[in-house]
């Protein structure tokens, strides 16, 4: 029988679980502690390898490094790298409305939605997920596609697309303001789309 | 000695409170209880003024509607009649500019910052509060300013706008995340402005 993740101080002395259908499990079961428990920036692979009895080569098998092991925590099934580089890739003409649509798709399904949803939530009372917001979405989501349109003050337009997306998690599941909370996933692309394109390469200081 | 707000049941009995320094003190603290348990639309300015002993003439006399007692229980100052209305007045071409320098020149205060915060970290777990935010925020601010600048579809131009406020209190005050944490008044009004006015008034659907 395989030990389950809260055996994983007892087995650490047995020896480390090996690679197998539950050890992906486990990392990330082992991860969604370490995120919640240390923030983002000072949860480390090796930590969270240790957690979960196994060795740390294991954990970059599975992970395509720590955005991606995060991401796997909050139940997304892609790497956010692959869907920066998706949205950075294209037409920068509609970057703004690329983003929107990817934002949508990703956490539209329900399961999903439930895990954003958490997150957002829990950073109005909680400083360790409030980190979480700051460090995954504001910076190695909204902040590195800022970093990479030239924008002039990345910093400052990567956090407001994050907070327009923010309010729209708030606004459009939890509190369901009216409009917003019923309307299309393509007005809502139509109408976020000029806004992140504003926020994130139009900047009005961007030298031309 | 002037009744306590809390002898208010006791005092009805006895007879109503009559006008004076107190009285609108008191008015505005059975407000506040009135508008947390029912809701904004279900709270009445007849029940309030059962609530706090007065006669209902007084608290017309004070208060200039509902919409301005709720503000006066969120420490906001000034009529959002009349806020809404100096938003309206000029040229529409600033309209969104207009709205962004109202609302931070309304809530930065850090006093009324304080109800604002509460008011939005409480809409995430409480469905009163989730209301007021719907009802106060959604339709009688925002709602009204969508309804008035002819956009083709107000309750989503107005929500959108809503859902980007509420982000920003959130990212600004609550979740600090760089860069919208620490921006300047000046600079967020600069950003916010063209946002606001794409939502409100340059609505892409709306027939020309």
């Amino acid at each position: 029988m395989t030990p389950r993740v809260e055996d994983a101080a007892a087995q650490r002395g047995r020896g480390r679980r090996p690679g197998g259908p539950d050890t992906r499990a486990a990392i990330v079961d082992a991860a969604r502690s370490s995120f919640a428990a240390k923030g983002y920036d000072k949860a480390s692979l090796r930590g969270i390898a240790r957690d979960a009895g196994v060795d740390p080569a294991l954990v970059h098998h599975y992970f395509d490094g720590k955005a991606a092991l995060f991401a796997e925590t909050m139940a997304v099934p892609v790497n956010p790298s692959e869907l920066i580089e998706r949205v950075l890739d294209g037409d920068r003409e509609r970057l703004g409305w690329r983003l929107a649509e990817t934002f949508l798709t990703v956490w539209e399904p329900p399961e999903r939605r439930e895990a954003l949803v958490a997150l957002v939530r829990s950073s109005m009372t909680s400083e360790d997920a409030a980190r979480m917001v700051r460090e995954f979405l504001g910076r190695e989501v909204f902040g590195r596609i800022a970093a990479s349109t030239g924008a002039a003050d990345p910093q400052l337009s990567g956090s407001l697309a994050a907070s327009q997306m923010i309010g729209l998690v708030i606004a459009r599941y939890v509190v369901r303001v009216p409009g917003v909370a019923t309307a299309s996933r393509d007005e809502l692309i139509e109408r976020l789309g000029p806004v992140l394109q504003g926020y994130l390469v139009d900047d009005p200081r961007r030298p031309e």
